[in-house]
């Protein structure tokens, strides 16, 4: 049998769903305790992403000490107060005003790493291009983020740290990055927009301004197919 | 009301399944057109990643052109020879037999692109790690892969090209960074697993063998709902 088929209209409509309904969680964190079959879950479609080369460079660390988390708060809270200086006078208050982490309310924190020797020094589709590695690791970041919304499990990214410090802290092997800090656990809500989108500190960029056909610039249509293109990608625009 | 709700279990399912049947697509392209209305539909997922500071980095190039698709195919060539030359003699000859791309048989490309400065010199979250974006825009491709998925379409991530010699081909301007080069269409099939792990190039690495506790390379649970843990994933392993 040709497994070639798209999926049935509801089940096509959950994946969109779980895509518009992802959120970064940085202050709604519940305490609850996140069922091991769950996590097991959304770890396992973590390991699922594309990976060049099938080369599979993630590792997870599952991370509820307290004394870990509240280490890396502190690589947090200075990383945040030099931030602060780097905004405009203007923006710095509403800078300082923004939750943007909950690694000691979340009952979880998960740290998804690229070990950038793992199967060798050739791999395929990285000998151009030594980045693709760092990629499949951000993959298997937002495949895990999909499927933790589709639990009910919020996820939140956080950035805001010197990476190097990090690295220490998580006593990561020389040839270990950490890609991504993650807190998780269940919420009292998903915002049903991205904050800084509420909060006015950015809009949403319409789509058709980002869509160029054959050539970087050329927003125009060239051809019936780029019409109807840009006719469909203007109604999905108007309706979000 | 509050929106914090897992989804229906036929929805989680769904997302699930879109994760586990995703496929980097080479050989199997269609050559049947993309409906303009799924098309929107799966750029307009891209446009919905998380992105850091709200930042929306990516653009999206919808490449029909058969000229600049030969061009790119040209890149393709050139560094595929090359790549081949790196792997050891035994691996050289099953290296040159994989199919990797699909640039000419599918009825169309996309490229998507980070902008290193949209939104100005301060981002929020990428005060500390700069790559922030190119992370964004690798999560908006994983979107995209997904969505894809769902509506039967296969998407196919070429890597195999010298990145400076892809940004000159496309004309990307200085700002500007390619970050995937995607074949795109219907497929005759879908493969059961990923062709790498098919083709015995590797195996894939236990899900047991990445999970680490608190610490880097403790593997060993250290508390009940550690044990669990490992026990639902070994579970997971051995089902897949």
């Amino acid at each position: 049998m040709n497994n070639n088929y798209p999926f049935s209209i509801v089940e096509r409509d959950a994946v969109y769903k779980a895509i518009f309904e992802r959120r970064d969680v940085r202050g709604e964190f519940l305490p609850d305790e996140i069922p091991a079959e769950v996590l097991a879950r959304v770890l396992n479609a973590a390991h699922h992403a594309p990976s060049v080369g099938f080369m599979q460079p993630w590792d997870f660390m599952v991370i509820r000490s307290k004394a870990v988390r509240q280490n890396i708060h502190k690589l947090f809270t200075k990383a945040h107060a030099e931030a602060a200086e780097m905004f405009e006078e203007e923006k710095r208050e509403t800078y300082r005003n923004l939750k943007l982490e909950g690694i000691l309310e979340s009952p979880l924190n998960l740290v998804i790493t690229c070990d950038r020797s793992r199967t060798g020094p050739v791999v395929i589709g990285r000998t151009h291009m030594e980045w693709m590695d760092l990629y499949s690791s951000v993959c298997a970041v937002q495949n895990l983020w999909l499927a933790a919304r589709s639990e009910g499990v919020g996820v939140g990214w956080v950035s805001i740290m010197d990476p190097d410090a990090l690295t220490k802290t998580l006593a990561l092997p020389e040839n270990v990055v950490p890609i991504a800090y993650l807190c998780v656990g269940y919420v009292s809500q998903f915002h049903e927009k991205p904050e800084l989108e509420k909060a006015g500190w950015l809009p949403r960029v319409p789509l058709e301004d980002l869509v160029h056909f054959d050539q970087w610039g050329e927003h125009n249509a060239a051809c019936d197919q780029d019409l109807q293109l840009l006719d469909k990608v203007n109604k999905l625009s108007s309706d979000s």
